[in-house]
């Protein structure tokens, strides 16, 4: 047991993904969900996700976990954090799940009480599907979670929020949260927004064609909008300039194959090949 | 059974899933190879895709083939069409089996001779992989295949095509060789250059976190560079107009995130969203 009760507020896909990974590994006495509404709660105390839940903030209930999630969207995360640390009187750790982290980390940075110790936490893994009914228990084996300390985040609690997500069964990367909101918005958001351009792109009768490297190529783009805007609003420079080189890449091959010049989409055709492969090993 | 002897020239991943099929459903009593190297002679016969195979387009066994497979890339398969057309002296039908139609179909329209029977063909199924390893009995079920008839194409051999890829287990649509080119600029030659793009983009810190999205929507990117390089050559224009559509609908997104317009932000990728789902369905 790593904790005596961890409240995840928000149980959706990674939320109760967590409940259910957490519960099954046995590394939390007790599991407390909170969600806007009962049905989710309900769903998520059946699969096995929480032992229980609560659709209040306020439930006091939550202020003896020494662990909370929070499972809510970006914009969210700090607006969330700042009214629920106010209300705990003993030591505990807080983490998020957000793709963004500068935004989140900005606001909470020397904004908690001592006892409540903020660990930025982007676990990389996910789908295009959401909400508790996508919830998986094997979500984070295998995936990256990049954690973003600062010079604020209590050297303790990052190592528990390591040592937890390492027995997840995710790889743990840290990095600054610059960094990462730089790194992911050109590994993650870009390829999400890529993907909603490429599905918006055909006409109908081309549509009626797509086969299944379409299908792939454009799959994320069927995610959640509300929650790509909320990233989207969250991490807006480095997005645009992610978006900018993209740009540029195509241009480059656009100018190949109107040039008729061979010799130079090969070359860019076979370094993206490369790329790839090197992915998959 | 369909064909006395089908012949297929090129036994990579779409001939040699040609022979695997068409020997499995006994369409042909004898299925006859083609290749450059003997060794891809040997795979094809061992894993069951061709009876016997020649290196020889001038093996006077080729010439009894009711049906020729030309399973060549794109720039090749005029060439060979002709090169063979000119020694059959019995009635026969060719197809081939690329990703471009007109820049083939311009080539061989009127230029056969009358008992040559040409219809251009275009299975929509494949793989980032290539090569005879890579071939599957199953790679035609359920796909879409593209027939591309003229107002040369004989109106009997078009009808023996149709019913040879419904056997495939193929779903049968006929386009004109423009429209064809049009369609699949957009729906297939885009998304190939669009992944390759997206790959080429992330400097190698983010490429550090790709996760599986970033691997789904470049996948296709892995694709054989020379094959799509001949297949971008036979297609210039209707690409390099699928990029530039494909250029304005990012910059749509950009805008709308430069601009923090979210609402903006939401329809995109709303109206993205729905045209994914309703692939999926």
């Amino acid at each position: 047991m790593m904790f005596n009760k961890v409240a995840i507020v928000g149980v959706g896909l990674i939320g109760g993904s967590l409940g259910l990974t957490i519960r099954r590994k046995k590394l939390a006495r007790r599991v407390i969900g909170v969600a806007r509404h009962s049905a989710t709660l309900k769903t998520a105390k059946k699969i096995g996700a929480i032992d229980s839940g609560t659709v209040s903030l306020s439930n006091p209930e939550l202020l003896t976990a020494d662990l909370v999630i929070l499972a809510v969207p970006p914009e969210k995360v700090a607006e969330v954090a700042l009214k629920l640390a106010g209300r705990f009187r003993h030591p505990v750790i807080f983490i998020d799940v957000a793709s963004t982290k500068q935004a989140i980390v900005s606001k909470l940075d020397k904004k908690l009480p001592k006892h409540v110790s903020f660990v930025g936490a982007h676990p990389m893994a996910g789908s295009e599907r959401s909400g508790i009914d996508a919830a998986r228990v094997d979500l984070y084996e295998g995936a990256l979670c990049v954690l973003t300390p600062t010079r604020q985040t209590s050297r303790r609690a990052l190592k528990t929020v390591q040592t937890l997500w390492t027995r997840l069964g995710s790889r743990v990367v840290l990095l600054s949260p610059d960094q990462h909101d730089a790194r992911v918005a050109q590994i993650s958001h870009l390829p999400h927004l890529a993907a909603s351009a490429l599905a918006l792109t055909p006409d109908s009768a081309a549509l009626a064609l797509a086969a299944c490297g379409f299908a792939d190529t454009t799959r994320i783009a069927a995610g959640d909008p509300e929650l790509w805007a909320g990233i989207c609003a969250t991490n807006r420079p480095e997005i645009v300039c992610a978006l900018r080189r993209y740009r540029e890449q195509l241009q480059k091959i656009e100018k190949a194959v109107a040039r008729n010049d061979r010799a130079g989409l090969l070359r860019l055709l076979k370094s993206a090949r490369q790329r790839c492969l090197k992915l998959y090993r």
